[in-house]
């Protein structure tokens, strides 16, 4: 929200990322906004049918559709087959992210043997551990701790107060949001006499680049071998990812999901919020897991697999619910008035 | 747990609060207590018939009840209309919250640009950015990091390691527990050709007056207008808000709830614990959703809404589970009974 | 993963932890590791049949297992009656945990009142209130809370940026992962007039010994009286334990689980991940809680209770679903279709 914002006139967009403009090119805007609350110095999104009143009422100066929609308006627009993408790619040039500025700043608690790229930057009252190691112009937010021999690469993100405990191993261009918690032991327990055992988990976290982790996921190091995020994958805030998961590249989770130990989730996969995948069990790739399903064994097919139950008004619940424990005596009846329906049939006189 | 707790005696509390007394008006308390642990210098609280052995059996001096039990007990007692309100408030009393010690503590971290009042406090450790605004008498606990041009109202108390993103905003009188994360990136994401983009989320976070949030609970900032929670409303512990949610004014959620984007909520309604609420919806006012209940879609009255699944013994559920996925054949075999049984009917002889 | 490991020759072990070895006593391994990963160096664990191929390729040097696999393989191996638990002895031995550096780190603030055992340690930009006791080498590491009158005892170990809110007790030998927050606010209101009335929370959370607690798990204090986990209880990341819960002894809770007030459950227990228990209701010992599973109502016998829901494949399910909505009209339908061919077979000539 700095007050001075760079303006870019839409044919230098058009130039920049392609697409096809009608209306003016030296129209220029200076952020994106929502179609509701956006003023002409903005460029807005027109995501389809459903929002077109709020298209015709809205106040933006320019717009970015598809081309099915591209009369849909007579504001200066820019036609693109993946407008959605597109949109990110304009408002990532109107928001560059904050500026680094490089250096360890006074008040954080840096040990001689880590190693911070000078391009780096490490915020107040962080704490970065023996024989870290922090990529070119990485940054690491206020209050972070990096365990010992943790190892960033270059141009990531760490939001205030990430954890990461030692000897995990981070790729370029990952953004930790706060509370995320890397590399915390798994839940490793053996019984022996009544009591639990702790396993001591050994294994590490590594996360490839391009991964984003949202705050308060917590991601578990391996028991002996290691947890591992592939590149280019997306997880939403408050996600449980225990030890020994493998995610495949590009697989995006929303909030709130938990992944038992040792799964194998595959690439391109989608999850769905409060989605609960349990453990050894492996999912293949392209898979959609819905919202708020249980996951109880491996899927060996792309497609989309689902196990919500449906609401109601709450009496009307309760009285079918309480079916749901009687199901197979009802089943069964079910299947003796067939089998006494065809008696009744075959001695028809 | 002050040793010289300040005594009141059962006449100027009600005198305070109002109520009916009944019994020896100097008659002194000097803390609340539950039935069961109570002694003779306490107030308890007697919530109804369930608990009337542990009325009979409890040693505190005297309880808080309503007019239908004000013969419940021979202790001296206060009778009033909304007893449990009226223990809130005596307890209120009793148990102040700790003293501020205004000022700056020497190794907090706080950018010069910041206008802290000088009644408020900022603890050890904290990290307080650029253009920060802190209101009168409002605490920032040990460790908290708020992110540049961050604006908190006052009588606002943030418990140690709240993070608070850039440009968010919070009411008066905002109680924000430990571990809450409010302004973390929401999850705006296109899929371009396989790979994720980040969509910028360039929108805050507005929190009203007289909120408060649990710990570990993350509130997303909205991705171009703002997530906002309106004032009142109560969340639990490890909620998960996502962008551009708008929860109306007094509404209260218990733990573990999830609320997926731009889902707009009533006011005055409550959410059990870990219930999940779908995005791009509406409840109205005045709704209730119980607990572990998946809201997929918008609810337009008043009234409760569930969906929960009666839990049973593990054999007996498998046996009735597995017919959950046969509902529809189990479905189309009785309607086929039917219209042959009403054939058979119709040729009876 | 410290250079110079200690090697063990499975002579020495067997002397140390019992069981039967087969095979050369003076063989040496250096390390605990997976089949599938380990070397000639490592000491595998077999858990049974289904991995008894990666068995045959395993690279591993010696391996531990059970009585009835003792001719699995003709490596040097250890045979024990509950070799999971003797593995994680094993494992202990080759993995101490890091060495104490005791004493005060000078980025910590400790309050001249607390008093901290010699032999401990205080982790750098920690935090220690007023009258806080830490006991013999229990070790506070990086960017730990602790609120005024904590009592943390022996060999205790908190991750980094642990909080724990004033007046809690932690036993011994417990261990606490980075953000679990243990003593925040139950969540106590009271509705007044259509508004909340906060009720302050003044019990506690006591902490019994060799207890572990997760990544971002929130323990809340008591309302009164005090939540209360009991010793050897072992809890997931992301759990949820809300005020006055008490968990008896020695169970253990995967990830994601969330216990709502003043439950009490009871000792040997296990909850599977997810699942959910509400309030006010009593878990006997030694019960079994699966996945994702909402438990309603109190449970007196032991046993495995379930309530998941199995998923298919997403219009396969919606078919099904729909129906669950009228259960109640399908077996009212049921009900009827019997009486009418009951009727039938009653008047068949």
């Amino acid at each position: 929200m700095s007050p001075a914002r760079v303006k870019y006139r839409l044919g230098d967009i058009v130039s920049r990322f392609g697409g096809e403009l009608l209306g003016d090119p030296g129209f220029a805007v200076s952020q994106v906004a929502s179609l509701e609350n956006g003023t002409a110095e903005h460029v807005g999104f027109f995501s389809g049918a459903k929002y077109r009143e709020q298209l015709q009422n809205s106040a933006v100066g320019a717009v970015i559709l598809a081309p099915r929609d591209r009369e849909a308006t007579a504001l200066p627009r820019i036609v693109s087959d993946n407008p959605y993408a597109y949109f990110a790619r304009v408002s990532a040039l109107f928001n560059p992210g904050p500026e680094i500025e490089p250096g360890i700043h006074p008040s954080a608690v840096v040990e001689p043997s880590a190693r911070i790229d000078p391009s780096a930057a490490v915020g107040p009252l962080s704490y970065v551990g023996r024989d870290v190691r922090v990529g070119a112009r990485s940054v690491i937010e206020a209050g972070c701790c990096l365990g010992d021999n943790v190892a960033i690469g270059g141009d990531c993100r760490l939001y205030p107060r990430v954890v990461i405990y030692h000897d995990c191993v981070i790729g370029d261009r990952v953004i930790l949001h706060s509370g995320a918690v890397i590399g915390a032991d798994g839940f490793g327990l053996a019984k022996d006499d009544g009591r639990w055992l702790k396993i001591p988990q050994i294994g590490r976290v590594v996360i490839g680049d391009d991964v984003e982790i949202g705050a308060n996921t917590t991601v578990d190091r391996g028991a002996l071998d290691d947890t591992v995020i592939e590149e280019g994958v997306k997880l939403d805030n408050q996600i449980q990812v225990a030890h020994n998961v493998r995610i495949g590249a590009h697989t995006a989770m929303a909030g709130c999901v938990g992944i038992a130990g040792s799964a194998r989730i595959g690439s391109h996969c989608t999850v769905g919020g409060a989605a609960m995948i349990l453990g050894h069990l492996e999912i293949a790739d392209h898979v959609n897991i819905s919202v708020a399903t249980l996951i109880t064994k491996s899927i060996d097919r792309p497609g989309t697999y689902t196990s919500t139950v449906p609401f109601a008004e709450h009496r009307a619940w309760l009285r079918n619910a309480a079916h749901l424990r009687h199901l197979d005596s009802l089943a069964e009846k079910v299947r003796q008035l067939e089998q006494k329906l065809n008696e009744l049939e075959r001695n028809k006189p």
